[in-house]
């Protein structure tokens, strides 16, 4: 039989936060590579399927396993947080494939990603053009990051942080506002950590403010930088669209 | 009893692409609100509720609509393609919510929007960090989106443009593309019209070449602009995450 590789989102964490398509696929398949803490998450769908979980930062493993059985017939989905295309396993997987037979389906499920569904959690932040930088230097240089930061917050885009602090380098969460604060007045800033997972935690703050909640921030939080439009209403932030400009209402 | 008032994602456009959240919200509400086409694509979820529909262009009665209805203790879902923040309804909605009298709940429900819908369907493009831009100046000056798209070209932004081209500003896709060539080589770019919809249609081209498809992109259109590292392999774009710089496999 002709093996069937699903990389799919998972959204943020809770099975109602997936679409329709991501669950039908891990539903169908006879694989499900991931790891364990996104497994966790996808555990009420998991009933005959063979589970391959691996830890953190053993995403080369989990590609290539998840490709050989994809090649040997089986139906098979790797799961990813999010949306499989940002920061997750899709780009990743996609190497793995060149290299392989290819004999095989291929079909990306995308899934709602932390700046979209931390948005929703704020509110309505996002209106404007936006950009989404990851503060991780892991695998993007750090000169890289501060230059797409100074370019971003130089104009007007809102702006989402992946990533903003690990315990490895807890001083770039620091740099980066400093980046942010030379072009950017005290703007509203969220703060969302487990996001629509157990122990979701949202501070809505400034850019003058937000280093008094560092020690709260990390790999399992999203920030989100408003433009010089934005504003904090009832503990939510809006950036308006644009429309009271344009009509009168 | 005290109102309810959904900002409902409704993803690309099927119905299995809407996260479990939306589809439940719109099944429970006496009330559904959207422009045509949108209601159009959840018809198959509607049975009891009230439409209230209306054309592309009324967004600020549909807005003033559903927040009445709210107030007046209906549960009502305002429905918005793609993710509702994302030059959606949401910060619309929110206008009108503030000269409310608050006096209802409100949730607003993720979904997913077009530069994962399509990400999706052109493989892997967008592993990178992303900038999300409207070719729009309807509601937002045409010089700032010009800064917006430089600043972004500049700095490594895998690139989306949404609402890329319409009949009454013909010319500024051209405009944006050639904004673009001053900072890239020939990357590759990726055009998906209708994405997960009837009539979809996936380009896969180059920045040189990308103005022999202008005929065929219009609003419902969208175009991701892949960086320097991007590459086209069999049909589909690939960002590289960086592991091949990390990790011999």
């Amino acid at each position: 039989m002709r093996g069937k590789l699903f990389v799919v989102g998972i959204g943020p964490g809770l099975i109602d936060d997936m679409t329709v398509r991501a669950i039908h696929a891990i539903e169908r398949s006879e694989y499900v590579v991931g790891v364990d803490t996104y497994i966790a998450q996808i555990a009420p769908l998991l009933k005959d399927q063979i589970v391959i979980e691996s830890t953190m930062g053993k995403e080369v493993q989990r590609a290539k396993k998840a490709v050989t059985l994809a090649e040997e017939g089986h139906t098979v989905s790797i799961i990813s947080g999010g949306d499989p295309n940002v920061y997750g396993m899709g780009p990743l997987v996609f190497e793995f494939i060149e290299a392989s037979s290819c004999d095989f389906d291929i079909e990306v499920i995308p899934g709602v990603t932390a700046v979209n569904a931390v948005g929703a959690l704020l509110g309505a932040p996002l209106s404007s053009d936006y950009a989404v930088i990851s503060l991780s230097d892991l695998l993007t240089p750090w000169s890289e990051i501060e230059k797409r930061l100074g370019n971003a917050a130089a104009s007007g885009f809102v702006i989402a942080l992946y990533n903003p602090r690990s315990r490895n380098r807890p001083s770039q969460f620091f740099r980066c506002i400093d980046i942010l604060r030379n072009y950017r007045g005290d703007v509203p800033v969220g703060i969302v950590k487990n996001g629509f997972r157990l122990g979701q935690e949202i501070i809505i703050t400034t850019l003058n403010s937000v280093m008094d909640y560092e020690a709260i921030i990390d790999m399992k939080t999203t920030v989100i930088i408003g433009n010089e439009e934005s504003y904090i209403w009832k503990r939510r932030i809006v950036t308006p669209r644009g429309y009271h400009k344009k009509y009168e209402y």
